[in-house]
């Protein structure tokens, strides 16, 4: 095809208003709704990161505890559900699965089906919740065991590692992966959220949106990236191989992974929580082999982007599969729970998109062929 | 919000180039890659068009012979399907059945998973034949029945009324069926369309993208046109009240459903050849009560547009509901008919969009509260 006369994967082009998520990437400020990522981390918990994206402001104490109530009461899965899950092939990728599941569940969830702008989106929570327990039972089932009900006193973090394990995982780790949701919960305009902005233009449920956005977060050039940045841990094997790894990879012109963000110039404030997340698991666990690879990868990369004069930074992702590996996560979860928790965003922003709600459509540009005649079958 | 300063709904933005379809509006003619509507409709079949739509070009009869035995061949579903399709409750709408299929079907197919631009899509075509027969199983349990399993001497249309009824159609009723699925294949950009070119962009699989697609065709600003239409046209009861309900329908400013379309200025051309199949259907079935009804909707509305000098013609929608009634098809199916059709259309743009992909990245306007301080829940 012939050069671009128009912003090719609509680059630049602005495609709605938002009030959900600023992302400053000169300063490397991230905020959902005003409040800073660094205050969420600390402070608040994905329940209430949930309350604040779906309802625009913080939640009262009231507010809060029906919220939660609401949130915990949706995370078991009903017979029918589990069923999907195991006959699901064992070959088979988890977001496929994911994604199906979401818009089979809307027909057993007592809500309002959504062709309207009005909506009771934020009073059956499934379509939140429910994505972490598929992610477990999927996980449980892929390794021989059975299905672990959901426990209802704990965090949502702390209920999935339960969840996964079939034991309580301790405070800390709980509280690490709790934190991890707060902080992929939201980012923004990408693809994965455009994606339920666009299905939901066209006044479908807020199931069907979602299942579509887990569609788009599958594809490799949107999730997958933390992946990507384990398998190369695990290629690199020890600190002391690491500098030598990453001056090969960078010789040859090879992507470091988790390095730099196409939103960030300077650190992403999330890997900076990231990182202090999996230095103290590491102390913890007395094991900071993975701390000390990314962290010589981190230095050795710096160092020829210095030469360069380019400084690029770790990205969340260059951090979060080694917190998700010491809490006993494999690399297939990692996308799946980006997904459990992205999942609270597309929800604030197809609510957006429905309260001032035009359909996407695009143009397109005929570039084919003229009119041709017929020719039978026999003639071609 | 504030006016807008962008294109809403991205309304006369270009997202991409494209090959597949040409639309005249002005003329009131359309063409799948240069093959006018009519040529499609009278010469061609569904198979066929898929195969123009996939590929680009006409087959030749070995190409066509091998395309259409792939097809036949992916019909039949495997149990675990027939179970979700089974449990779906009875209540919910098939069209989140049928988005949720697609996505777990991917795991049954042995298909490359398509990260990547190259692909075997048009190898494995379960992807596009299957909506059909899980419409039709939908369809019998919904009716307390079996599901009948497919024929595969008979043609994607005919096949599809035979899993319905469990008895062969006569050759008519089968020919026009399937010329509807042609007459519905393609249309360009639409939010549908658009929503598995942005899916596919990501370099997700064409299974996540079509059942993204089907999200976005579920959505009442999208689909389910000819629903509302045979709801009118119930509603109305005889064409002797045609005139009468026409009338004040426009005096009360209420929208005559399948009248006018965006983009055709001139009559639709499906909509012509749509009439010509509901006339002989009409006349062979001995039954041309909506047929009348229509036609007199038809003439009301146009006298009424006449005296304001604003011709609006009907469009594809207007006729189609009542074909497909003749058919002994209930309007619950009418929007999964639609899908089961354009289905090809969506996978042609799957494959168009990876040939040439960005993915598909717009921005959005931040307009909401600056940074604020964190209160703790105490004191809220």
């Amino acid at each position: 095809m012939a050069e671009a006369a128009y912003a090719k994967g609509l680059e630049g082009v602005v495609a709605a208003e938002s009030e959900i998520c600023r992302i400053d990437g000169e300063k490397g400020k991230l905020y959902y709704v005003g409040y800073s990522i660094e205050d969420l981390a600390r402070h608040s918990n994905f329940e209430e990161t949930t309350y604040l994206l779906l309802y625009g402001r913080l939640p009262s104490r009231e507010e809060m505890e029906g919220f939660s109530g609401r949130m915990r009461s949706s995370r078991d899965l009903v017979p029918e559900i589990l069923d999907m899950v195991r006959n699901f092939p064992r070959d088979a990728h988890p977001m496929e699965l994911l994604q199906s599941v979401i818009s089979y569940l809307s027909g057993y969830v007592r809500h309002k089906i959504q062709h309207s702008a009005t909506c009771n989106c934020r009073d059956t929570l499934h379509q939140v919740v429910q994505l972490a327990s598929v992610v477990a039972a999927w996980h449980r089932f892929h390794q021989d065991r059975e299905y672990v009900p959901p426990r209802l006193d704990l965090s949502h973090g702390a209920n999935f590692l339960y969840m996964i394990r079939g034991e309580e995982p301790d405070e800390y780790e709980g509280r690490v992966m709790d934190a991890c949701l707060v902080l992929h919960a939201e980012h923004g305009f990408n693809a994965s959220t455009f994606t339920a902005r666009v299905v939901a233009s066209t006044m479908s449920t807020c199931y069907s949106s979602i299942s579509a956005a887990i569609g788009s977060l599958y594809g490799s050039l949107h999730g997958g990236a933390n992946e990507k940045v384990m398998a190369m841990v695990e290629q690199i094997g020890g600190s002391d191989r690491a500098a030598q790894w990453v001056n090969r990879a960078l010789d040859e012109k090879q992507k470091v992974m988790g390095m730099g963000h196409r939103v960030y110039k300077a650190k992403d404030p999330r890997a900076i929580i990231m990182e202090e997340f999996l230095l103290e698991l590491s102390r913890r666990k007395n094991d900071t082999r993975y701390y000390d690879i990314l962290k010589e990868v981190e230095r050795a990369f710096r160092e020829r982007m210095e030469e360069k004069g380019k400084p690029i930074y770790p990205n969340v992702d260059f951090f979060s599969g080694a917190v998700y590996n010491l809490l006993g996560i494999p690399k297939v979860l990692f996308t799946p729970i980006f997904a459990m928790s992205r999942v609270s965003g597309w929800l604030a922003h197809i609510l957006e998109q429905r309260r001032d709600n035009r359909i996407y459509r695009p143009k397109s540009l005929y570039v084919g062929s003229a009119p041709r005649e017929w020719t039978a079958l026999e003639h071609r």
